[in-house]
């Protein structure tokens, strides 16, 4: 049994969160032949309560990434987390980040890592929805085009302009949930959306796909209004931001904006914070992923499906080792015909 | 530049379509530094004309396989296929394969290989849908359940039965569209979707779930008329044939049977021989896929997704190394709000 020393920057609702689940996975990471180990929580502000993470492990020091064998950035930000990130990557020390503003802003720093395979990031698009590794696998397709739902915020305050009610409460209401953040302009501005596409990009299409384009492609929803998303209804569509990645000119564009789809489309099929992806392929055609895009506990199980990937060492798809303890709860009944 | 020796076991439609594909995608499998180069094309029948396989590769002697450093087997059954994938797996060679019935059945033999890393079968499971890399992703999620529509015959027959033709019929419209073997038994007595059920299990709750109970708990369609499903629309239902896995009595089972669902159920809204799947998490809560789950290229495209993860040599997130020529086919206009 070999130990995996864990050191995780950040220790937010997903810290939390995800501390919680490698108590409960232990016997299963045991059974791949390791045994985790949180060995330090670096924060900004150590005085900070932080439920459920031992105080002794509590942190300010950034030496102490030097002692982890693989290092959880869920701090966000692009510069303290970029600068920690990048020191324990330049050390070999393998990284699993949430983090898509990192990744979509300073790739030209990360890239290198990422093609070396120290950087893992599923959680980092759509959370615990695993759209990462489902176009990993779709790299024997040709991509024709992708269009996603990435950001549940913009979701949720365009599902309440649609119940009548104006966008300043909208957003107040998603802000009072703990969806949108103090500063809500990453996600009403579409940037977080825009991210988002950015990393998916490089994963298709182009392994240089640059943020500044996207940015550049990016509107957000802050011009929205109940009378106007009233009038689409009364045409039959919805309105909803959408990240789509697609070829115009002869190359590849990534666009973020609010779009009128019909009431039939698949993405506009989703209620409320849910996140969803449509793909067409020329081999496979039309591929929909949809799930819980954001959310404590849904972003952890993102984090630790990573670290089992990470400690499993193989590219191929491994039956599990041990079934967890089974979930008390009703299943779905299914009425047989 | 390595060059990688590809054997490949069957020379069908999917391992016709798959060397279409190795073809256009050379370029990107050099840039991740291998040279795909097929050696050998293994077949019960050298004298069969293979459009689109070069001549001289066809061969009926198994020794071929020796020298090859991977075996993509897609020539199905359980028998030869089996002893040759066997072979090839004890010689350290790793395989990628589409054969389910082969995984459900021999797994007592494979097991190891595939805990070993050497086994790869993302197109086992609704083939170009790439559910096998999306499970896996899910490893640190706590299962609650998962529901299927894993076969894309039967579908297709149900949604005949829903216009009002008669089994028989049907039946024999599906096996002229070549989506039915002559042979329909897999298919229609629902053996085929608990043969993927089974995959599914041991990738996600338990290595050791075993064949011959999935297969007492299914159920096929043979049973079902026009009358029976209109008389289920009439109640506001549709029936479909539902591969499930879900806790009971302190277990779990899988399960395989045609069901009632309701007209908006997520598994109800597939069209023809789409195939789906449902599954709800104690983190992430209710995830679907859905997408093609039969075809040539849409499963040889899973094949070659399976190589490119193997040529990869890594568990995590890569860039794409470079991008395939854009597509000549007009995309999903969306119109901006």
């Amino acid at each position: 049994m070999e130990t995996v020393r864990i050191a995780l920057l950040g220790a937010g609702t997903v810290g939390g969160c995800l501390v919680e689940l490698l108590g409960a996975h232990r016997g299963r990471l045991e059974a791949f032949g390791y045994r985790p180990e949180l060995v330090s929580v670096l924060v900004r502000d150590a005085g900070k309560p932080r439920p459920g993470i031992p105080p002794h492990l509590l942190t300010t020091d950034p030496a102490a990434i030097a002692e982890a064998d693989v290092l959880i950035e869920v701090m966000g930000g692009t510069k303290l987390a970029g600068e920690l990130v990048l020191r324990a990557l330049e050390a070999d020390t393998p990284v699993i980040t949430a983090n898509k503003a990192l990744l979509a802003e300073r790739w030209g720093e990360l890239r290198g890592y990422a093609e070396a395979g120290l950087l893992y990031y599923e959680a980092s698009v759509m959370a615990g929805t695993p759209v990462i590794g489902a176009l990993q696998s779709l790299w024997g397709n040709r991509l024709l085009e992708l269009h996603g739902i990435l950001n549940g915020t913009c979701n949720y305050i365009l599902g309440r302009l649609e119940a009548g009610i104006p966008y300043a409460q909208a957003l107040k209401e998603a802000q009072d949930k703990g969806y949108a953040e103090a500063d809500p302009t990453l996600d009403v501005g579409g940037f977080d959306a825009a991210h988002k596409l950015t990393v998916l990009s490089r994963l298709t299409v182009d392994p240089d796909f640059a943020w500044e384009e996207v940015r550049a492609n990016t509107r957000g929803i802050e011009h929205l209004t109940p009378e106007l998303l009233d009038e689409a209804r009364a045409n039959g569509q919805v309105i909803r931001l959408v990240a789509s990645l697609f070829p115009e000119g002869g190359r590849w564009v990534g666009k973020v904006r609010p779009v009128r789809l019909p009431a039939s489309h698949p993405l506009a099929l989703m209620g409320s914070v849910r996140n969803a992806m449509v793909c067409r392929t020329q081999e496979v055609g039309e591929l929909v992923f949809s799930g819980a895009g954001a959310g404590g506990h849904v972003t952890a199980s993102a984090v630790l499906g990573d670290l089992y990937r990470l400690v499993s060492g193989q590219p191929g798809h491994l039956p599990i080792p041990n079934a967890l303890p089974l979930p008390d709860i009703r299943v779905e009944a299914l009425e047989e015909a």
